[in-house]
């Protein structure tokens, strides 16, 4: 990616989204320039991925300020009050969208002194910075993750936690990218990642487009190929980690966590501290999203369900923090399986 | 199904069978007349499912013979040797198809003294006995493994092991179709089955058919719903049981069988007596098929893969028999947890 195509990018009075629903047969962009389009976006997944879905609500609220800054100050408020609430409704489990918009209020609470053109100046200005922190923390958590990896690893990653989940380099991606980048041979197997298909469509081409060999898989298959022993590592992103250590991602995680743990596969989060969810003790406290049932029926204009079935769409699942061997974080590698009590908190405490 | 749709008919002069590539969209029926025919429409998976192939291979041999009997008896031997052999390549992992070979063969050596309209119409005649067979084994299985299933039942299936995988009744749906013949209320949890997707165009459209309760999930999902207490019990079809009792079934029926296990959840396996193969030590001799990869680009003609992709394709994987609870089968049920070597041979050989 890096060079060739950018997820989230910032066009002078818009921010431009790479229409992820499309990839990766067509690259199209999508420009939104108001909070209420961002949060359409983000709901329908034109954009998805906790780090991006996290950058791009701050951009929603500095559009929606940019939009508003020469209204009435009442307007200018209530508009912002409505873009945070449409942004904050737009997708439950990624805490990352909480994150982002938690720091946008703070910011504009900080700042009710400066007058509305000001104002969105400064929401705008932080909207670049956490962008930018993004690609920083990812090439940390890369560097970090990659000293995980022996030369010759053949890692397993489910769904999209690449630069297409966020602002560039990856999250999981971005671990193989960095041992990739420092000289060690890696091959990825990719799970198709049912039902919209982000491992088969997104890391996939990520990684064809980088040369880095990519294999892929149905999200069914990967227990039998552990049990082959063909598989040395699995590296995944999340959405949401709670403070003993639990692990919210795409729904077939935890299948897939559970299966690594019976063959003594090294299980491995790539979670910046963004992610990390101290007001929430277990996972179990992790609102899980049921996303519309037509996305099961079939994909995009292909439809296989018959008519009159019942459809679940869990979007995500929880992997207890038993199976998850190490989080890898732009501060370091937390050794998961030992974790105590009010540990992973200080961790975080420690290194905001 | 019963009354509506029959997997394999025969219409007078060639084996009809539902194509199941098509459904549930389309019914149509495709007609063979030859061993060749045949062999193609197993390899092709217009017919599918380990017992359904076994009855189609029957009448491979019985339409070879059928259009060589009044042949050159080189012809005509030469020809059915080819049918043979053509139909034991059409697909390697369930044992039914050999067996089903077998018998044919058999048949031939006892009957060898006959002429080959004579010889035609015997073949023809056990054909016909192996469907009807499949038929009353199946019930059998579905009333024995009824009595495992309590009332108010949510169990999950994985691929389809129902009529369309059987001349009829099913062997996992036929399990769920007893019990609800038996006044049970029995709703059924669908994997999807990707790639084929037999759980989300077969099982589901079957189980709608009768007014069974049925929900479809994709294959990553199961794991969320037993974690949250919503899976009572699996029962799964199969495509050849080893001595020992390892299972192998369509891929992914391990990582089902897993995650069970994790949530003392029970695994059940109905399996007709002519799918255990005794000549197999262990699930590791099993041949595990590996599928064309245009199979895992997409589906029908929508396609999502990028270019430069590598591929994998298994199509089954074993189940170690410490996974599987118990054996349904058509003689009873046999608790597999406790089996000690040779006491799966003595149960098959003393109900042959």
């Amino acid at each position: 990616m890096g060079n060739h195509v950018e997820t989230l990018r910032w066009n002078g009075s818009a921010i431009e989204m790479i229409d992820q629903r499309i990839l990766p047969h067509r690259i199209e962009y999508i420009a939104c320039d108001s909070a209420q389009s961002v949060a359409k976006a983000i709901r329908d997944m034109v954009v998805r991925g906790a780090p991006a879905i996290g950058v791009a609500a701050a951009y929603g609220v500095a559009l929606e300020a940019i939009l508003r800054k020469n209204e009435a100050s009442n307007v200018f408020s209530t508009s912002l009050e409505e873009g945070f609430k449409a942004l904050a409704a737009s997708r439950p489990t990624a805490v990352n969208l909480f994150w982002a918009l938690d720091r946008m209020r703070k910011l504009w609470e900080t700042h009710q002194a400066k007058n509305q053109p000001e104002l969105a100046d400064i929401f705008l200005g932080t909207a670049h910075e956490i962008l930018e922190e993004d690609i920083r923390i990812n090439r940390a958590m890369g560097e970090y993750g990659a000293s995980l990896l022996p030369d010759g690893s053949r890692v397993l990653t489910h769904c999209n936690a690449g630069a297409l989940a966020t602002a560039g380099h990856g999250t999981a991606l971005g671990v193989f990218r960095s041992a990739v980048e420092a000289g060690k041979r890696i091959s990825v197997f990719a799970d198709e990642t049912r039902p919209f298909l982000q491992g088969a469509r997104l890391t996939a081409w990520e990684m064809v487009q980088e040369n880095i060999p990519v294999t892929l898989i149905t999200d069914n298959m990967s227990g039998h190929l552990m049990s082959r022993g063909e598989i040395d590592a699995v590296v995944v992103g999340t959405d949401r980690v709670a403070a003993n250590g639990d692990v919210a991602n795409k729904i077939g995680t935890y299948m897939v966590a559970v299966l690594a743990k019976r063959h003594n596969i090294p299980f491995y989060v790539a979670c910046p501290l963004s992610t990390i969810d101290l007001s929430l003790a277990t996972g179990e406290e992790i609102p899980i999203e049921e996303r519309p049932v037509d996305e099961i029926k079939g994909f995009r204009d292909c439809h296989w369900a018959p008519e009159g079935v019942s459809i679940r769409n869990p979007a995500f699942d929880v992997t207890p923090a038993e199976l998850v061997t190490a989080l890898i974080t732009e501060k370091g590698i937390v050794d998961n399986t030992t974790l105590t009590a009010g540990e992973l908190a200080d961790f975080v405490k420690k290194n905001q």
